[in-house]
């Protein structure tokens, strides 16, 4: 690209770049394509971008992602039904929406525990959630953090900080539907044997 | 994604889906990595992306993408001469000046002939090309076309046109630079050996 009127292009093609997912070929060849659907894909996507880096915030209650203050979940009452599942962040959040089998309300931490990157608790939504489960009426948390190493200390930090006040629970573990034993670490072996269950 | 209240944040993960090399999957992890980085990544995508779609043009003359009507290739005098590379679209031509090598003009053609796809010389640029090579003052033509059956085609079609008016050439074919001959197809083993040269 030695064109020297083509900065503009260039320089989406270096913000396109950034994106997780694209890397500097992949944006030229996203941006090639927006170029030449210019009417239909790369004007409708500027406006799209536009309108959510204006409305787009965090929801002051539950740290979800919506285009008001209170998103639609918290705001929604038939979802107050005790139920209170605490997630990591955004992306499992919608990740359980999809799975569509809970119907409670959520708590994205926004990120987990990690003393390696001098995240504590403050730096997290954990007084927050503390202070919901006391003001909402929460009967149960549900404890839907990632089966990593940080994940599993943010969970044990907050089941420490909660113990006692609130019915607490976590995802089940085991072999995911359409696993292979074969192709399953040890320890996921060893948790869905522990967690057997009679047929 | 059942919040009501999300939906322009859902439309642009639509758009952001339809982009080649991202799938609804990696359209919603770059979605939510754009509202987590408002302010530092979606404002200023969104703002080139405006500039880009006022502003990005094909070249009159070559087919290139620009933001003027010639394209600064085409502007540029000292690219006069007399060398005229043929390529399939804009990709190409930004990977041939990624090489460097070549410093004449380009002409892209913006697809290949194409028998299934109804695609004739009339939807490429082959008129202008032939009318270019007339005007120009073009002395080598060299077809640097995709090694596909539709793009070797095309090369037919167009030395078939151009034949006795200009000289024509296409680029070697034979074992890239870092291949392995053992990872490498018939044809091209084939074609590097037709084509072997004295040390």
């Amino acid at each position: 690209m030695a064109a020297q009127d083509n900065s503009d292009i260039e320089a989406l093609i270096a913000l396109m770049a950034k994106l997780p997912g694209l890397g500097p070929r992949s944006a030229r060849r996203a941006v090639l394509h927006l170029i030449r659907k210019r009417a239909l894909v790369l004007t409708p996507l500027a406006d799209a971008m536009s309108r959510v880096a204006e409305t787009a915030r965090e929801c002051l209650n539950c740290g979800n992602v919506g285009t008001s203050d209170i998103c639609a979940l918290c705001e929604d009452e038939t979802r107050a039904n005790g139920e209170l599942c605490v997630v990591e962040d955004v992306a499992d959040l919608w990740a359980m929406e999809r799975a569509g089998v809970f119907k409670g309300r959520y708590h994205v931490l926004g990120g987990t525990l990690s003393a390696l990157d001098a995240i504590g608790p403050e730096d997290l939504r954990i007084p927050r959630l503390v202070d919901r489960v006391s003001t909402e009426g929460v009967s149960e948390v549900i404890l839907a953090l990632n089966a990593t190493i940080d994940g599993q200390t943010t969970a044990h930090y907050i089941a420490d900080q909660l113990s006692g006040r609130v019915k607490l629970t976590s995802l089940a573990q085991g072999v995911p539907i359409g696993g292979e034993l074969d192709y399953l670490d040890d320890g996921t072996i060893s948790a869905a044997l522990r967690a057997r269950k009679e047929i």
